[in-house]
């Protein structure tokens, strides 16, 4: 049922500080797709992409060059950066993945195509409001079970894919620091829809999008240089993302495909950057739940814009950060409608999902 | 960390009609506990069952002489009589499996001691706050992954623990009749919790539960004999169950074990026995998905008797069957406190659970 779209309906989104060499290992997957390179930090510095791929490349100063004080919203000396990609991309469908993810295997030994997969998982409805005991209905082989309501089964358009990581688990560094050699090597095959009304952590290693359908929502934050917080730029947007998306009828799946995570970052480093997030994020995530968007919040922009008034007017409390947080998601917006001007079939495809 | 439990803390509860022939798979599992089996139909009819294990047996002239005329709450020629065995025992831990249920085989091709997984689920905690990308956190090589928070990393106490099946799939009668050849083949290796506020349908052929923590939920309602309804026994336990539990704050989790399902009962019988239900379910599931529970129901009772009072006020709406069903619920847990009149143990499991 799902194939995977053509060249010109996908981009991949990378930040990097090196070269990027991982590439290769990528090659029979990527190649026939167009690259967005977001070079993080110093911007003098040449990135080498391999023989043979199709890339834009952008460093800070083309960031600058094209969104001019607007910049100040795109994080620098974090992989947040990333962000910038989905905004200069004119695709339907954004895949994201870090320089030091590579194809893992499944049980079989075969070569894991995660591209395909996000694809079939966003071309699948999700089913967020009542859960199926065999995961995903649409998948060869399962479907709904007994129980599960008929006028339910048609489903949701999917906005988000969020893949899962063999070997390097996500941890945060206390994890990191106590389980030093913990290693995932637990391939559980399967996707699922994450039901309305849960929050969950979404990881930015190997995430896929829709960007007709929840694109302006995928801001990943004031982080890195200059900030007083690391390492949660795609909780920021997950979370953000998943209240957009249970507003607006939209569906996120997580699960299948996994990428080979290679190398544990340095867990003294990230403590440094996440000590702020792990205090705040108990206070963040019940923001989260509690969130209402008013019914006349009817597109993303629109969504993320209420949003951000409250993230000033009730996180703002906790620290100061997050007014600052607040304006740069206006920001933003304000940019990402500058470079992506409404279309008619964006505004459908807008109206169509907030039904 | 999680052991199966000694024999005096579990009874295993098989609803049958005929020769318990399918226990002698099961030996090696279940031979050194106890067995409460509740013959449903005839009650003039001899049911075998394999020598070496140790059972007790009720018909229905034997549940009519315990209950009276609260009897009338157990349900005559329906596999939902099953729950007179969760009344009658007086053990911790209940599973129940139905008598078509064979031992699965996991990937690598070892027998699955269902019974142990279950136990293992029951003795972890639960965490219905915030969705886990790697699934079970507590399960041995996974964790909580980046971004959870830290203060809901303790869990809640799991009441019940749902298991799978291998070949037949748990299908309701249209898409038994749609896809008479489907069989589930893949075996998911993860366990997951259920998130606060998810309905689900949970399937009584492979299940187990606290009984101290959510037994009088676990009510599979009037089905069957003189019933307009049939096969929502478990659906209806599971919904109570799932509102309760969330209020309660108390896990329910769904994934391993596997049975193996050796055979599809009849697609035209099943629909004579599901098309009322099929039907209310689409207002039944919202009826659960809005249901408050007062503050004053601290206890797995009280919250099902407030649940009858709804149930006969909002579901009497559509037949008159709910308000039959409502005071039947009423019934059995009057039945419930008869058999099992209340400890210092159980008062204070509540308590804790209720916290």
């Amino acid at each position: 049922m799902a194939t995977v779209p053509l060249k010109d309906e996908l981009d991949i989104v990378i930040p990097t500080i090196r070269n990027l060499d991982f590439l290769e290992m990528w090659r029979p997957f990527f190649e026939q797709y167009h690259l967005i390179i977001v070079q993080d930090g110093d911007p003098s510095k040449t990135i080498k992409v391999p023989d043979g791929f199709d890339y834009e490349l952008y460093n800070r100063n083309d960031i600058n060059k094209i969104l001019g004080p607007r910049a100040s919203c795109i994080s620098f000396k974090d992989s947040a950066c990333r962000c910038f990609g989905y905004m200069v991309s004119k695709k339907k469908y954004i895949f994201t993945i870090d320089d030091d993810c590579f194809v893992a295997k499944d049980p079989s030994g075969k070569d894991i195509n995660a591209l395909e997969q996000h694809i079939k998982n966003l071309l699948c409805p999700s089913t967020p409001y009542f859960f199926n005991t065999l995961y995903d209905p649409f998948r060869d082989g399962a479907d709904f079970v007994r129980g599960y309501p008929f006028s339910l089964r048609e489903g949701v358009s999917t906005a988000v894919s969020h893949g899962l990581w063999l070997n390097i688990p996500d941890y945060d560094a206390p994890t990191q620091l106590v389980k030093p050699l913990e290693r995932n090597t637990r391939y559980v095959d399967t996707v699922l829809t994450i039901p309305k009304g849960t929050l969950f952590p979404m990881c930015g290693m190997n995430l896929a999008f829709d960007r007709d359908l929840i694109g302006p929502a995928m801001y990943f934050g004031l982080m890195g240089d200059g900030q007083p917080i690391g390492r949660y730029d795609d909780m920021w947007a997950g979370w953000c993302c998943k209240v957009i998306c249970d507003h607006l009828g939209l569906g996120i799946k997580t699960g299948l495909p996994y990428i080979y995570h290679s190398k544990a970052s340095n867990p003294f480093v990230n403590l440094k950057k996440e000590y702020n997030g792990i205090f705040w994020q108990e206070e963040i995530i019940p923001f989260f739940q509690q969130i209402n968007l008013s019914k006349e919040s009817t597109t993303v922009q629109k969504c993320y814009v209420e949003m951000a008034k409250q993230v000033n007017e009730k996180l703002g409390k906790i620290d100061p950060y997050f007014v600052k947080l607040a304006d740069a998601m206006v920001t933003w917006i304000e940019a990402w409608d500058e470079l992506n001007p409404p279309t008619k079939d964006s505004a459908k495809a807008t109206n169509a999902a907030s039904k």
